[in-house]
């Protein structure tokens, strides 16, 4: 059975953006990475681990619908209070939902069958630690200090929230941890 | 040469202390470190390596000034805008030093030798940061998420600051990371 996997890039301060949204920093370890290991994301979701993604409208918006297709190359459940004009398009591979974070996650883990689900996005994983829906925190912790920005988990509903020993991957400017969650 | 140290327990969402100071949960790795290592902080600091600690007076209140000598064993130079009541004691190992953070960083320095000082305040730690004091940011990240509380890197001037990759050690309950900054 997979995991529901809260995956972010987060600077030492806690930020997965600065304020207007700037993931330069966050994601330098993403070049480094593919220089040195010469695949995307690999030390943090082997191929083929991945099953589907979760995220919301904003991270849909920003990045253009990731230009057709999700760079790891999975289905998308996109979270939203109503469809997008002119989507869904043809056969992209997103998803529109607009019952909440647990039908998404549901549909996610349908799909992903025994491969893990990710979840890209601050509000989306702050409502389904709220619901007891996540089994991963999986922190990708880059070595910087952005002082402001935006939080990896803010608006926490249930706290202190204790997590498990992580288990610890090094990578090239940035170190990869993987919390359990205990339900 | 030893270095500056800023040295924290911290959560995984950024603070040292819950709203109240309430450190029991970034400091419960404390317990289960020295169940398994038989010694205090020793997966931080090696016996011998720390010369001496800057701190603020507030944590030489909060700790009612630890019952006269600080568990490290080493001097303590307590950065305060005057010198509280019924201080110095005899022969207490501790030092007021009302001209700010950077005389109190020689001084501490100064008594280390070539040995390591430990900045163990957030609003020192941040005051030293500006002032590019700080060799080295240590950070114990607990495995907890507090929700709010007091934050080890708010107020940067300098942001944002790049960190060099970190050494990382891994303990029972915490994870050692020590970050170099480059000046």
């Amino acid at each position: 059975m997979g995991s529901v996997i809260a995956s972010m890039s987060m600077s030492l301060d806690g930020f997965v953006a600065g304020p207007n949204d700037e993931v330069d920093h966050v994601f330098a370890w993403y070049d480094a990475g593919q220089a040195r290991v010469g695949t995307d994301r690999a030390e943090v979701f082997p191929p083929g681990a991945l099953g589907s993604l979760v995220c919301g409208r904003r991270l849909f918006e920003l990045t253009n619908a990731w230009g057709g297709r999700h760079p790891m190359g999975v289905h998308v459940f996109i979270v939203t209070h109503s469809v997008p004009d002119g989507w869904p398009r043809g056969d992209t591979p997103f998803t529109f939902v607009t019952d909440g974070v647990a039908g998404a996650v549901r549909q996610a883990k349908d799909l992903a069958g025994g491969r893990d689900v990710a979840i890209a996005t601050p509000s989306i994983t702050q409502q389904c630690l709220a619901l007891g829906l996540v089994d991963v925190i999986a922190v990708d912790l880059v070595p910087v200090l952005l002082g402001e920005g935006i939080p990896f988990f803010a608006g926490l509903v249930k706290a202190p929230l204790e997590l498990g020993t992580p288990t610890v991957v090094e990578g090239k400017g940035v170190t990869h941890l993987r919390y359990p969650v205990a339900h």
